[in-house]
């Protein structure tokens, strides 16, 4: 019998930098996370304890906080693609280097309608996402967002579904639906306007979800990717992730009054977990 | 030697609650988490195991949920309000009754600049918060708002303070400021318009961190907290919590590359933390 | 119309720190974290920007990590009290400083009944935690801890409370109760054993805990922190923290099946929030 | 272009469950949180909104409730299986049934050596967890745990590394090493006594852990992983996840003091990610 390593990747994660760039008549204000990981010939690293071939994650952290200086300018797949590119260049045991960037948004405060120099408000739960993958073979840049809170107040049923000898959850014409999406596209070609893209995506995306007339999560789920492959030639399929966070209306009919789908308790777990890729035939 | 009871309090916590307001051309969308304690005559309970005053905190949660359908219609100060006048003269037993409410922002979709009738996005961290509490003497109201990122990239010092022989701190002329700051400001009386007051408060708050030529953390809480009262003459005094998020300039110059005041290290912890109310004289 | 400074802190949270102690025969891992808090002379500093009477933060988390070389050698509570002393002492225009420190537990792993010489797991919630706050006038030690999971599966009761409209909630003779317990307790001296008598607290806590018939959260309380008094003429009074974290029966009924008390929806929210000082007439 | 659905599932996470299980002497107390993910025939869900094969997430969460009476009496692996068995031969369109638990762990309390009969401490981060999936070809247990902290003060060297342009990290014999380690290994057969493999497959890890000379986390991990293959033939692979959380020494010879490899920094953001997965040839 014999043991050997299989797949295996190392690097820095939650490189955490921020970036003023500055402009002829305001400040912009970025702030990414950063996680690099690499794979290649890094066998003998783990069964000797041979550190030769090993770049350290220190080193990757210091690499990612000076290329930035140059090279994080634009759009978090931009810096992706740059640095994908520097550690695969630049470390020939490496066969795989994966470039994964978090944006946190900031945005400039708004006085009388003037948006202020210098001064901004952040905080949304929202984060834009890119992960960036290179080989010998090509690079493959996936783009998207986590943490997205959608809800709609009506437009949503969920109707003639399985009854069983468990089955209690009344069918309703009428509900809320409520998620905190995650998605990710995979794009066809690394030669586009990345800022762009995603713009039109995000507002395909909560268009989608706000017009539909939604008859479960699964439906809205594969309504909402099949309108960002109709719309975008340049993404070659997407992945949603679309918990239902349910908001079960509160039984007051049992204190003597209707509940006319007004009030709801808002809960967090459990919750519905529903996932579809959407693809090109 | 005898012992007793001192300061006790109980209730319930963090009762999630949505509501789907129906007005005629839209919905409107609210979720608060309401939090109950109450004071009172509730000594046997803790010495004895007398429970005959005790209303359960089972109860208070149903309470919340019921009364939410007349009574929350408008701002979360008025619910609380309702709240806490309801549990005091309803309960005999209780001697004060304290309601918190923490409201989550959900903002209507926009599509070409018309907010859409019945679809929202939520996720920001700032929460909008309340606390009424309420004795037979009378009705105190405090607002605020907790987990607001406030960030200036500029107009932002930090010089001539205390050098020690651990002091390694630089001086600076020219720092980011950024914090997650957390208001509280209690009001002379209930009598007010209490969204249009938030409001303005609001506002002031961020103008006020936006366009002070910041020495210090402590010096933009001053002049923020003075800001509201100058202008607010409704509120008694303002409390304030200004943890310094530090974004520390990344060593570029080991590198043999300038950071020019560009490239910055985001961390967590350990963190500065400012605190200070600010009262009339 | 005047204004000015109110109450007003500042000072370095969470300065994360962890240290070796090597003993002849196996090491020894402590890990804390720290966080200073100083009151004083800062009115010039809030109102006009002036920085001569600042110890910066940045100095005081230094002055913690150079310290904890030659002073973090036993209990938590020792290391407070020398960092309190040494701040106040070191800065006249303090008049109070307020050390306030957590510890994350670790313990030596054990092969076959023998603890490993340097080798450790962590991971519990529970943390020990000090308060140490030093003026002119003297100096107070409260000690506890937060985070503990406690839980009972018998020997709790919760009957005869108040039934009004809204009271839907069940009297039980026997259910779960459990809670994630904070405690904190103020010694009335600094010339204590720290370690022996907050192990002694601490058995305490567990044993009143466990072996109480409970008629309500409120009276295990109670019970808990005249325990402590009981047994321990060092402390003045005990505060308690104690949320119902409710596990509620799952209606097994509803499918024709029987719970006699065996399967329970463990929540996390709403949960009853109770809490209490205990003290000595 | 066609668009069609790709790779989906659904089902309900975080069905928390607690249950007692009373024994002649004692009762025992479970925490588990279940999640069930399914996949099969739901096409026309997606796109034509078509329910008539969906078992809604609530039945599902019923579902488990209710098994858990009779079927959830020794380890999660064989609740695991009984719920992963039943929602595919009960529902012929679900092609795959992946039950998903993690095991909160609650241990008795002790008095004077003796374990108390029904009073329980939990709390620690440490989660045992098994994922079992079952399709019409067969089942597959895999087991593990997750947020098990673990760390060495000795024993634990980095150092002939790659060093480029931007290495400043100092090569060291004697560093602090520390993770929260997440296992996962998959077992070849169902047949087996869960508890007693997941014990000793346990303790292999531990001890290889403390007393593996460490020329870095690789190696540690990679070693950790042939130990658990070479002493459980049962097991087909191991798959390890290991964040150095990195203690970094605290720099005090800045300050004229001598850090004898004493005092660190305790860090959390950025960590280096290690990860693989160790295999029979």
């Amino acid at each position: 019998m014999n043991i050997k390593l299989g797949i295996n990747a190392y690097g820095k994660n939650a490189v955490n930098l921020s970036k003023i760039i500055r402009h002829a008549d305001h400040h912009e204000f970025r702030q990414v996370s950063v996680s690099v990981a690499l794979e290649g010939d890094f066998d003998t690293a783990h069964t000797l304890g041979d550190n030769s071939k090993i770049l350290p994650t220190d080193t990757q952290k210091n690499t990612v906080y000076v290329l930035a200086k140059e090279h994080f300018t634009s759009t978090i797949e931009e810096f992706g693609l740059y640095l994908a590119n520097y550690f695969l260049t630049n470390n020939p045991q490496v066969s795989k280097a994966r470039i994964e960037i978090l944006e946190h948004a900031w945005q400039r405060m708004t006085f009388d309608g003037n948006a202020y120099t210098h001064a901004f408000t952040g905080g949304s739960t929202e984060k834009r996402r890119t992960i960036v993958t290179q080989t010998a073979t090509g690079v493959q840049v996936s783009s998207g967002l986590q943490d997205l809170l959608l809800l709609k107040t009506t437009d949503s049923a969920f109707e003639n579904y399985i009854k069983d000898q468990y089955t209690v959850l009344k069918e309703t014409a009428d509900r809320i639906l409520a998620t905190k999406c995650e998605a990710m596209w995979e794009y066809t070609t690394t030669g586009l306007d990345f800022e762009a893209t995603y713009q039109k995506i995000h507002t395909s995306l909560l268009h989608t979800f706000a017009h539909h007339k939604s008859l479960s999560v699964q439906q809205t789920l594969y309504a909402i990717g099949e309108q960002i492959l109709l719309d975008n030639a340049v993404v070659k399929e997407v992945s949603l992730i679309m918990p239902n966070k349910h908001h079960i209306p509160f039984n007051l009919e049992q204190f003597g009054v209707e509940n006319k789908n007004e009030i709801f308790i808002a809960t967090d777990e459990p919750f519905g977990y529903i996932t579809g890729t959407v693809v090109r035939d």
